[in-house]
């Protein structure tokens, strides 16, 4: 039997993914799971992701024609009453307050008092509060479109939180638009599922199929809801970015009219569009492997990692003033419109145990520099991505390095565009459907078929019992399809779409 | 009696300054209170000031070798007991989660249900349940310090909202940071009052006081705190950013414990230091006059409006191509390290009427162009500092705006200095002291001294009574001592320190 290559991370993504998913968390030290049951406390370089993240999404919002604002994180319980879907689908699983005020309570410790006239709701989507805001700020067609996004934090309870994908507390955007006329809105949510697409494939190395939700993965009160769907690599799929056009419905619900150029009133037509801290889940699984983290340059906290090698105090000095000088000229080159981040690590650790804690970490490229370096005006470089190792003299480095990252932003796409090719099949037979989604083995319920593209009509229920027992679900049916025709798999009617289908996070 | 100048903001200041700033921020469309009680909606204007804000703080924290991370929103009720004086001031006024779920109520709507085993707190501040987890990551000197920030929402229930000063829910960041020695807690609650003081000076153009808390203004649970304080239009003071040294009391409550060199266990000292959303009244509150908000060039959304005059079709068309390559050049210019932001606006209203929407949001410059500025290759300038208005041809102004907002920058900060200056006097006799700060007339409170410079031990807190009837607060004392001695105001005892004592918000 071969010996097996010892991996950094224990379980490997064939032993045990979910398992694995949870060990590169905690080996690139991206966050872990509070005292408070269902949150997550994001570490310094999670939290690195999510920054670079949100500058990246931000300059395109703004791009786009929108401004951020901040909106109470409070909403009273009877807003949820308001749109009857909505209430069905948020009003289950929420943070209620109830009481303003603790004091001291006669056994010990403190108690709940001040209790509210009207219980507030953390919120779990900002549609309420946000649409009550806008009918006060609608009158005419003159103040319309808004376009409005907050950065904020929102609250689902999860009794089974699994961090980055599902906790109680996240963090995202969500925008909130209202213009005056359907096209408007509509041009609007697609607008802005593409501005989330082009994120995804750009800026995450991770290809997406944009597509129109079903009417059972629909956003609770929308008219139609826009995706981007992703595969992972247990080739489940991971919904990644949501835009829902909400027709009238919260307009009505809330009171959002104006008066239209001749003077009647209308209700105005809304959107909302969000992606959250998910997304760092999704860029984990896309790209990581089984020595941990492996980041797109485009979104790594830092690009280059210097690591200093010396064994005396005389070594030390020049190689730190080597390393020192390194740094500041790598800063001065850049990827992607914005200077190369670098960072140094001159911790007092062993040299291959600092080595690992950066491949963990997914560094892109680990420049590590030493006495014979020094003397040949060179680095050894080291690729986090293909594990590729080069001496390379420091100027050629230099010039380099931006056409270094850029490889390793295009190898990670198209990796993980491969992967998703080879596991997308056409599938046009019901037998064929239920034998693709059952696991080959019982003790490994993650191996399965990946997507399964099939003709799809997106009326009849009973067909979601079918999907249930074979946990699968539609993802979305995609915006490009091919224009040729047939039969629905599951009621046989004519169509000519297929809808995408897939085990799920 | 000479004709009264005719003010876009009513009341003046003087009439009635509570009321005049309520009138700034409605009139610069900067907030609003919403429908949530004491929460208030950042409007993107608003937002905008607090992003400029954000992003300057944010470069000063990564620069003093910060990084930012994500801790929970709730903090179990139980975490907030540990610590004797924190609970004292913090447990008072919070809102309370009591329930995770919403359910149909028999009698219509709905009602909370699961109730929690144990109640959550919305964080007031997050000493605890930061210092929980540092509990967990310190183990060895080497895990020190720790140098943590956090951009976070809290709410303290507040009965009495006052936009931006005083609200139940408010933005804000928190640094906390844990140390191996004593030295080097109190070296970084220093660093981080210059941080502050320095961005309020040098950005807000807002002069302040640095100092020292006395014993009772002191955050609940810290040794000491130090403060920086501004002093408003109206005289009263403001503390406009803290930094506490904690020094044992918080690890030893939470058990924050290192091996220290030699092998022995010791517990970390720590830091924490904040601002928050508050900035933003203390901004509109030192700059802003009888016409509407002023800006700090340095932390305006838009230093330059550009205002496109015409009155026919044809003149529109070459009008607007002028302004478009004339907000083109300014954008290529630079202010502060960053390049100049300029706005357009196309809006249909009369000039008049739009000239006023930005002179009330105190946008630096307004450069009108129309068709005689065209043939002349030249701009209308108006500085909102000074109400200058001046015709200057293209070239000059993009040779010199970025000098002319330093020259508001600048402006801005010695207007305030001066009215400081102007309203702070020593005083060394207690019947002077209770003149200076009663009100001389009883229909406007508001008519007072401004700041009071007297010797004064921290130690009798039967002062507090006497100040508390004037309705005075001690600031600080300040950092800058001119060395001299004298005696206390209010116990005699010889001394060589003055505290600033002041009305405040």
């Amino acid at each position: 039997m071969a010996k097996q290559k010892k991996t950094a991370i224990t379980p490997t993504r064939e032993a045990d993914y979910p398992e694995w998913y949870q060990q590169v968390i905690k080996a690139a030290d991206l966050a872990e799971l509070s005292p408070v049951r269902g949150c997550m406390v994001v570490k310094p370089w999670g939290w690195g992701i999510w920054e670079n993240m949100q500058r990246v999404l931000d300059g395109k919002f703004k791009e786009t024609g929108h401004e951020n604002a901040y909106f109470p994180l409070f909403i009273p319980m009877s807003y949820l009453e308001k749109e009857a879907e909505h209430v069905e689908g948020f009003a289950k699983e929420c943070a209620v307050v109830t009481h303003h005020r603790l004091e001291p309570d006669p056994d010990g410790g403190l108690r709940p008092a001040g209790k509210l006239d009207e219980p507030l709701i953390v919120r779990p989507t900002s549609e309420t509060i946000i649409g009550e805001m806008y009918a006060r700020w609608v009158q005419s067609y003159r103040d319309l479109p808004i376009l409005i996004n907050q950065w904020a934090n929102v609250v689902r309870w999860e009794l089974r939180p699994r961090m980055f994908l599902r906790t109680a507390e996240f963090l995202w955007q969500e925008g909130h638009t209202a213009h005056a006329t359907e096209a408007e809105a509509r041009e609007e949510t697609e607008r802005m599922l593409h501005v989330y697409a082009d994120f995804a494939e750009n800026c995450m190395a991770m290809p997406v199929i944009r597509g129109e939700k079903t009417a059972a993965e629909r956003f609770p009160g929308a008219v139609s809801t826009l995706t981007i769907e992703a595969m992972m690599q247990d080739r489940k799929a991971l919904q990644s970015g949501t835009s829902h056009f909400l027709g009238q419905n919260f307009s009505k619900a809330q009171g959002i009219k104006f008066q239209n150029q001749t003077g009647d009133e209308e209700f105005a037509w809304t959107t909302s569009w969000g992606v959250s801290t998910r997304l760092i889940g999704a860029l984990i699984m896309t790209h990581s492997d089984d020595d941990g983290l492996v980041l797109p340059p485009r979104l790594a906290p830092a690009h280059v990692v210097v690591l200093p090698i010396y064994r005396s105090d005389e070594e030390r000095q020049n190689v730190l003033a080597y390393c020192e000088k390194l740094k500041k000229e790598l800063e001065a080159q850049s990827y992607g419109g914005e200077p190369v981040r670098v960072r140094m690590d001159d911790r007092d650790l062993r040299g291959g145990e600092k080595n690992w804690q950066h491949i963990k970490k997914g560094v892109p490229l680990r420049a590590e520099v030493g006495p014979r370096d020094l003397e040949n005006d060179s680095v050894f470089l080291a690729r986090r991505d293909t594990g590729e190792k080069v001496g390379i003299p420091r100027n050629e480095l230099l010039g380099t390095v931006g056409d270094i990252l850029g490889e390793i932003q295009d190898g990670l796409f198209q990796r993980a565009l491969e992967l998703r090719e080879q596991n997308t099949r056409t599938i046009d037979n019901l037998d064929e459907f239920r034998e693709y989604f059952t696991p080959k083995n019982a003790n490994k319920p993650e191996i399965h078929g990946g997507f399964a593209l099939c003709y799809f009509v997106d009326e009849d229920p009973a067909v979601e019992a079918e999907l249930k027992k074979l946990k699968v679900t539609a993802r979305c049916i995609p915006m490009d399809q091919d224009g040729e025709s047939g039969q629905c798999l599951f009621t046989g009617k004519p169509t000519t779409t297929r809808a995408v289908f897939a085990k799920a996070y």
